[in-house]
């Protein structure tokens, strides 16, 4: 999608053919620089510290890591090390392991000399089939906002969103931001209430760019304020992404989450998830409980970063001196306050039968 | 209560006799300032701009400067003026009118030459008024978490609070915080979660901050974070204040406060209400779509400030330059969502008959 007019992915490979770039998405929207990973130890810190983020993209990262370890030393023995390097760098998201056991089949069966070159092509096609992936649940998702524009002829279609799920989040187009950017370029009229999303604000921050990019109207609002607008009738649909679904509809995302769902379900307000298949986790009967939650540093809820009058970045403590902060990433919503999933093959209720219609290969493997 | 060890309260009358002194809660927990009041409009500044805020306070200090107007100019016209110019101020909370009408009431029957020291003595009468309203909340509240540490002898009760209604939102002891105040006093071990509360951070600020000075054992979350705490059983009850309710027992409080009684009631967790009868609007049958809700300015969601590391405050943008924002303060929890009402006279059912039962003498007037 576009920054400044320009076209732009996520993550790509150089013209060398060898290293590969990604937009340091630390620094948005203070700042927008492209740095160029030319390991898997640069690729997992670039996870790590969320210079690459969201689900899909994590997965993207992870398999081109993988590429730049078989460039490297494409054995047995320096391939598993940057498995479990890669592995490591994140919890929640299940599309890390997805991407690196699709990378692992697509190389290790190889001859050590043509494990390289196997190597980038898988990443290569995981990165497309993102792309086609998010673009039809765009497709399919835009239905959804294109029938709720018919309920209000005229008047923009009111979409509150959660932190970033957006075409930063993946490869391109997104997944809880594909719909809105399908339906947009459709010309429905839209307007997205953007949640901030603490504590590391991707939502103020990455949602409203790249909203602003495409030139999509939005408003910033604390995480505070959703349940307040939907009581006031101002949100038609909330859209939102997923780091992993289980076989039942749970869906684990960003931390709050589940209290705007909470508000969406007693305000009669449809709430969405938008998600590629490699999100879903067939393996997890269930996720509230169940799915593991990153707890990250508290240093994220009591200091924050921005710019100063003069354009220059600082980090400024928030909170009341000595007093200690917890900061759990993700929670996980239960598959009953979920009016469905928006995947690459339709719509499905969030239900294990609902996900089962439209994927039913996996029915058959239980 | 204290802070570095010294007894303080919000709000008090100088050696004087004649000018008022406040903490400047807008400094807080960065810089401990206090600051005089000299007139109606640097009260009705002090107002409007928050340094002092919650509703207790907000009437007290609507009164004293009320008192500080009929120091300088005890006519009808300019104690009207002031009247006025003070309920002008903030448009939610419902202690505002009910201290200035207390104002008048004690006043205006006066012949000019005794009005200045009637107003005086009326402010003084409102605010140990307030200070013992507030010590009968904690009274009541610390039976509950009395209650709720028999559950689980030896460990600590977890408690949830939302924005700052501890004590620097009264003249003392606060009324969702009183009751902790209490049951720690009693040595009941407790634990307080406490909201970051955005846009203007009074949990990670406030609250956090007269938490550290009571010496009350307590950790800041995100306000996205309690609902995954709920899940996880890590709250054992919530606690929060109230500006307004309604005679049904609607509350309107602190933008968010309605997400965390959404994820109290799906997870059983009691959801309390502490307030003083000068909170309750009797006028208003309901609250839900009713209590006028203050829009605030958008940079308390675009702009935050903190301490640099040399311990200079500053104020950064964080979210994407050009990107609108919206601040709605308060938002209403229905009646349904709240276990009960923790008031002077005892501990009500968030309901009409609930509070007619602790306060019969409305009943009569209805």
């Amino acid at each position: 999608m576009r920054i400044d007019g320009k076209a732009y992915r996520t993550i790509w490979l150089d013209e060398d053919g060898a290293t590969v770039s990604i937009i340091d998405q630390t620094l948005l929207p203070h700042r927008f620089e492209i740095r160029r990973l030319t390991s898997a130890a640069e690729a997992a810190e670039a996870i790590a510290v969320m210079r690459v983020r969201g689900a899909p993209l994590i997965g993207a990262a992870a398999a081109y890591g993988y590429a730049l370890a078989a460039r490297r030393d494409p054995s047995n023995v320096a391939l598993r090390d940057a498995y479990d390097q890669l592995l490591a760098t994140r919890p929640t998201a299940v599309n890390l392991r997805w991407a690196l056991d699709e990378m692992e089949r697509a190389v290790l069966e190889r001859r050590v000399s043509e494990r390289a070159a196997a190597a980038y092509a898988r990443a290569g096609e995981i990165c497309e089939a993102d792309v086609e992936t998010c673009r039809l649940i765009g497709l399919h998702g835009a239905a959804l906002i294109r029938a709720a524009a018919r309920k209000k002829p005229g008047k923009p279609v009111n979409i509150l969103t959660h932190c970033n799920a957006g075409w930063l989040a993946t490869v391109d187009w997104g997944t809880a931001l594909a719909p809105v950017y399908a339906a947009h370029q459709e010309g429905i009229p839209l307007h997205v209430w953007v949640d901030e999303t603490r504590p590391r604000n991707q939502g103020a921050s990455l949602t409203a760019f790249e909203l602003s990019g495409e030139g999509v109207a939005h408003t910033i609002i604390a995480d505070n304020a959703g349940g307040h607008l939907m009581q006031e009738g101002k949100v038609d649909l909330c859209i939102v992404g997923t780091d992993r679904t289980a076989a039942n509809g749970d869906v684990a995302n960003k931390i709050g989450t589940y209290l705007k769902a909470l508000a969406a379900h007693d305000n009669g307000v449809p709430f969405y998830v938008g998600l590629p298949h490699s999100t879903i986790d067939w393996t997890l009967e269930k996720g509230v409980g169940v799915i593991p939650i990153e707890e990250r540093s508290a240093k994220e809820v009591t200091e924050m970063t921005g710019r100063l009058p003069d354009g220059a970045l600082a980090t400024v403590t928030i909170t009341s001196p000595g007093s200690p902060a917890a900061n759990p990433a993700f929670d996980v919503t239960p598959a009953r306050l979920v009016t469905g999933l928006i995947t690459e093959r339709g719509v499905a209720p969030a239900s294990r039968d609902g996900l089962l219609a439209l994927y039913p290969e996996r029915g058959q493997t239980k």
